[in-house]
């Protein structure tokens, strides 16, 4: 793991780094409250289809994180995605992608197919950032969280099926077409977020992925709008639901 | 109106009173914090079918309500319910409610007509009791929440829609059947609680209901769980939520 910057403004320092790993360098950021010394809670951020690390929806709510709750959290660009190389069968997916957004085929079976190629690649990866980030001093192995809307959920899901360090995550937008499976085997607690109006989710599929979780406690927000108009106040319950079950 | 008991614990006082009304004297309790001058928010509570103006439930949240947040509180015995007294039609519905109960009969339509017929009641009911309340020094014309779930939402919704004194309301455990039509007269600021295994209500008409809300801001919580298990820290979300809107 190789730090390449650091920076600091109001409170929060943001560190960029990059993990060697099987497919290439893994590029990620690390926001941690200014000064932090000694383990805390981590959040792991995972960034929608076509985002990056530091989109500014994974800034403004890592930031928020870092400042209010002391949290570290981590995004890194997930396979394909920011800085990251695209391969062949990337593309091949993604052109696939585009030519039935124009023609209006459909898109959920193509989607599903790049989330899958995309999660074999990016839950052993996340297990590699975890097991690097959790080394550093300012970081340690505190308990430690998941948040991903979108492909971000789509990756996170498979990942806390795997990962038992993660103790809690915030899920949603997106349906159980690809989750299904991993999400019976999930039994943390679980924030799972539906956009009521969702023009890409089918809502029958946001509430069946809902409804796969094993998690004894898992609470569904569902709120007016389309997929990127998720209310400002679900920030506020998500760091309230990452303090309850991490702090 | 008059009052005909005062007790304070815990920084909360509690009063019964009764207010005369046409369908007889309507018996209630307001909680306000000890002490309390001048006008504040006033949550109005409606309990659930069966229960009544001190059931645990609502006391319990009142008494946080008044003592976290400053807001009075006040709660009555719906028609047919606590210490009034049952009509004919009342003691009718219920006995074919229990008859069906006993069967296995469908209870939804009978249940139907029990709330449609308790409504015609309990609208203006509310309303008079939210006109003597708001004439005491230590209540005010402040701004008005309503809470109820199961009956208490079903009495709600129409009342809810006629009043415009009320600017956000937290309703659930209730399906649209009788509720659609005044559901989407409301505008204001919706918390709607869905137990996600409620043995009572299908969960098609709770989200049919949900759904009906004209309401700009409304916000869907649901959670796994038979139709009394709401999970304690929906309550935390509930004053959260009248905090944010009526505060």
């Amino acid at each position: 793991m190789r730090f390449t910057s650091q920076t600091s403004s109001d409170g929060v320092t943001e560190q960029l780094f990059t993990l060697p790993f099987t497919f290439g360098e893994i590029p990620g950021v690390l926001w941690t409250p200014d000064g932090a010394t000694g383990a805390r809670p981590l959040i792991l951020m995972g960034h929608g289809g076509g985002q990056h690390k530091k989109a500014p929806g994974i800034v403004a709510r890592a930031r928020r994180s870092a400042a209010e709750c002391g949290f570290a959290v981590v995004a890194v660009d997930a396979p394909g995605h920011g800085d990251r190389l695209r391969s062949a069968e990337h593309d091949r997916i993604i052109a696939e992608m585009r030519a039935r957004a124009q023609t209006g085929g459909e898109l959920a079976p193509v989607l599903a197919e790049f989330h899958t190629l995309l999660a074999g690649q990016s839950v052993p990866e996340w297990r590699a950032v975890l097991d690097a980030v959790q080394e550093l001093d300012h970081v340690g192995a505190g308990p430690v969280g998941y948040w991903g809307m979108s492909m971000g959920c789509a990756l996170g899901v498979p990942f806390v099926a795997a990962e038992p360090r993660v103790r809690a995550a915030v899920l949603g937008l997106n349906g159980a077409e690809t989750s299904a499976e991993a999400a019976a085997r999930i039994t943390v607690p679980v924030e799972f977020l539906v956009q009521w109006d969702d023009e890409m989710v089918p809502r029958a599929a946001s509430l069946a992925l809902f409804d796969a979780f094993a998690s004894a406690e898992k609470t569904l927000h569902a709120n007016p709008g389309k997929h990127a108009e998720i209310p400002v106040f679900e920030l506020d319950s998500t760091l309230r639901f990452f303090s309850r079950h991490l702090g």
